[in-house]
């Protein structure tokens, strides 16, 4: 007995949401809805359909049967199979696809593109896990969020975090992406960003602030993060800490992991599907301290760090473990994270 | 019954060489050599360790053993081992490791990196297959010959190439790279560039030229062919000619193939180990004719292109079969390319 | 006695047209007109309004004096006030300006990004200047082809050219763009790129294709040229006859100049306004022959390559030189171009 | 009656050392020495050597009159004429050449490359000009600390600062540089970077750390600081501090400046020879405020950013002024900096 889940969206997230889900064994994926034959729809085509395909959009059907493919039906009737909807149509479609849902009775999970105000909660699996229990309608922190709040929680709840300060050097477009990107030019963002702010809304007992900066790569977000702890801790155990946590990679320079492009290699050569990592990486050679305030950097694959918290979100939704030991563990299991520990 | 190989190096190209090797049902991957606990060394263990890793180098087995590396022999044990080896050593090792492989009475095939002189036939398993049999030492031509020689050699078959002239778009490092790199930056080299002058060495009936501009990208080298037919050809006959070569895709703008970027996600989505790409891909939408000269686009995929025709060079030297169409063939059957014609 | 000449768009191109209406002692600068306090207008007024400020648009007169700018008139009275308008603004608000300029009974110079319709002649100092003389509405060639034509007509005046065909490593963005860019990603154009056909318009006994790819760079554009000339000619002569050109410079890589970025560099050493360098650039090491065909590649310098050819349209616009030695002639001389000839 | 400064090293920094030393009406540029004909110096050819070139290194008298420079005498004729020598050679070179300096009883200012031991003085215009009074072998801090001192010094005269915490997004390479690049990849430095080590060598009472990124660009780094101050302040109140700095210009995403493109194009718009700006700019929109703690973004102009700072070095070793007020407040008038305050 599984639950059953559908995919709205079939892009960067949406494959990747997709896979995630088939990889979980207490969950059946019923299929993914797209709007037109996109290079992902393409793809899934010459895989031999492993998903089923369902049409969105107004003239969807007419548009992917137009250029051969085998569709299995409408978005309704996708919504109408599943027991939860994964969303990760382009930001501000899912709100109007969540009527769509409510009419049906279905619960959804949102990605970070979407308004907040499209959910009930914003979620993350580590940091608070219980508030999504049976709620209907969650959206996930966005990448960079997720991938921070996952350093940043777990500190806390090691050693408290008073306060935080963060720099994103974000990574201005996905590999492939033709319809955004920066040449030679690194671009300033209004202050505070946004995901200073997510993270104050996730863990209100925590001050945070940030700038964030664009910079023109395609692989991997890296973050610096300030933080002040209450009880005071030395560098080595940060280090220890952070290894013990079964979404984070700690790395170092001399294994030969000089930045991002690094990680996306190394990902690459452990032969992950489209070379992806679901895990954030921590340098052990930025981890210094200062007074009491501890810094490091971590990596984020922004195309990829969403999808076990998203995994989570389905299991607090639908109820599938009390607590967030047990799903984050579900999750991770079933994504083989943490095999290292 | 299959024959039994080695890879000396398991950089970029050594580790797709394995993989190459493993997938070609009558061979047999017998280990891979290498100095030093580099990512992808780590990546291999990571995996648990699917292929054998042998020591390389003066130190090479301390430093390996020395990181925790489980180590299944030295060099010459793996050289002992084999029917061949295929070496992707840097640049200018292949020469040094060259005199052990004459030692112990061992063939070899090299990678573009050598000079043409450590080898007796310089290679191309679609172009003169049939000089290679029985060869003990093949050099493959470079991963941008290489597929320029695809499309060429495909081509001239057909109509018949009296000349061509060719314009290297070059990637400068591939993704990971950290060691080269270029910011901001058209680089010009000296011309004519070696790929013209290589595409002689292999098919002297074609007079060629060419020019190479290096840019600030990971993912694929672009190469413009202008070529003079010695038949007269229409576009559409030269883009249903080259739909029918298993090792080149024809791709198009309005599928949403706009780069090489997009070849590479697309490869990625495919599921494809490492998002690699064993095709070159020629955009139908740059097949010109101008008089009676084609000109046309052609997408490099450097860190994979030259594996099949080096899994052809292994079935030429050992005379695993007579012929051009027998050996690509095989090879094609094994990484299933072609599968769509 | 000067002729007085106005610029509609104060942006990348119409700053460069303005300065260079202001080196040449035969002609007076009006003034710029503008919509908006751009970064460009700001450092017109950080400077010390050098020219005078025209505001252009619905409520250009009050976007700028809103913002504490300095308003000489509208943009009828600058067109009033002028023998002829340069005009670089957005590609299509010139057809739209064009209707003032009629009934104005003023002349008026279009840049590439307006539609050949826009004008009585697509123009080019060296190649037609005659087709100009007395034409109240000229298109200049864009900055691609501004620079082709240069050396193709230089070779065509020498040896005749039968056929060319080229390929443009195009820069996808200006240094300081924002609005466009590229990361990490080539990008093909739908052959044959327009530069080949507009060569074709301009000079039409020379048969012409080419493809177009777009990089991640913003230093200027690299076209390879394979001409096809009439009369047989040596490398070293090819040379020496490029060298003889005024708005060409000849260069090696023996003297540094590695690609485009060193000559960006190397105009900014040189003192000149914003770096920039009228010249295209000609790599005397590229310059090949195979067979009958010459190969080279050339440095186009986007931002400012037009600027003398502007300069000449309007001499030719407005009769001020019977010829086209006489029209670059004089161009040249203000602008201080080859006097290392 | 005007000091005499020569300057070592023509590069990227020593082109700049020479045009600031000559435009200080109390100072006199001697001359320049460099061992090639780089780029650099044909430009300075080009321009009708404005400065005179003397031959450094062992063969440089040979290599520059070899190829047809003017040699105006050896490297010991340079530093016999001079007060002070600027040492802009590459890195290392600078310890060598002081041995002559000490030999010959002259002064030297040393650039960032130099190890610090190579001065008595680790030297700050701002920070700690009063250190650097008749000191005879001063170093400059890098061209990251100078700017980043800048700020934080300016912030600590004001309300006190107690600690401060940086990243820094650092450029990689300079424009036309092609012998350094990164390509789409970020990189990480061991922490804590040397600039917050610098920082607190020449501001002792600082607690300072940070960690270093390195970006595939090449027009200015950008910084941002956390700074904790001992006595509070609001944001307005600190955009206003920035505001009254001669060598900080505040700046806003309203105005147009997006990121460090656009003050690379604003400074070649303004007309600053080579494109160069010697101030930092700080974007207003970056400043935030979280608890007593103040975050904001800077920006450095790595080429230009330490010849102010220079200029008041030559003033504190040679006495021309005796505090810091009168010393930077004759640099910024003979640099025109500040004009807008």
């Amino acid at each position: 007995m599984t639950v059953k889940v559908g995919v709205a969206g079939y892009g960067v997230i949406g494959q990747r949401l997709a896979d995630g889900v088939a990889r979980q064994g207490d969950m059946t994926l019923v299929g993914v809805a797209d709007v037109a034959p996109t290079l992902a729809v393409r793809a899934l085509r010459e895989k031999g359909m492993p998903y089923k395909l369902f049409a969105a959009g107004a003239n969807g059907r007419q548009t992917l049967e137009g250029a051969g493919f085998d569709v299995s039906g409408s978005f309704e009737d996708l919504v109408g199979a599943v027991d939860i909807m994964l969303d990760s149509s382009p930001g501000g479609v899912g709100a109007v696809n969540k009527e769509l849902y409510q009419k049906m009775g279905k619960k959804a999970v949102f990605q970070g593109g979407e308004k907040n105000s499209v959910a009930d909660v914003f979620f993350h699996g580590y940091a608070n896990y219980e508030k999504g229990l049976g709620a209907d309608y969650l959206k996930l922190t966005s990448c960079n969020t997720t991938g921070l709040i996952r350093a940043v929680d777990h500190l806390d709840r090691a050693v408290g975090v008073e306060k935080t300060a963060i720099t994103i050097i974000r990574r201005v477009a996905d590999p492939g992406d033709y319809h955004r990107g920066l040449t030679n030019a690194l671009e300033v963002d209004r202050a505070p960003s946004h995901q200073a702010e997510d993270l104050m809304t996730v863990m209100p007992h925590v001050a945070a602030t940030g700038i964030l900066v664009h910079t023109p790569v395609t692989h991997g977000h890296i973050i610096t993060v300030l933080a002040t702890p209450k009880k005071d801790i030395e560098v080595p155990a940060v280090i220890e800490l952070f290894r013990r946590h079964p979404r984070v990679r700690v790395v170092s320079l001399a294994e030969g992991f000089r930045g991002n492009a690094s990680l996306f290699r190394y990902a690459r050569d452990l032969g992950n599907p489209r070379g992806d990592m679901y895990e954030i990486a921590l340098w052990e050679d930025t981890v210094v301290k200062s007074g009491r305030d501890i810094m490091f950097a971590i990596n984020i694959p922004q195309e990829s760090v969403t999808i076990p918290e998203t995994m989570d979100a389905i299991r607090a939704a639908l109820e599938m473990q009390p607590d967030r030991e047990s799903a984050t563990g579900a999750t991770n299991g079933f994504l083989g994270l943490g095999r290292w520990i």
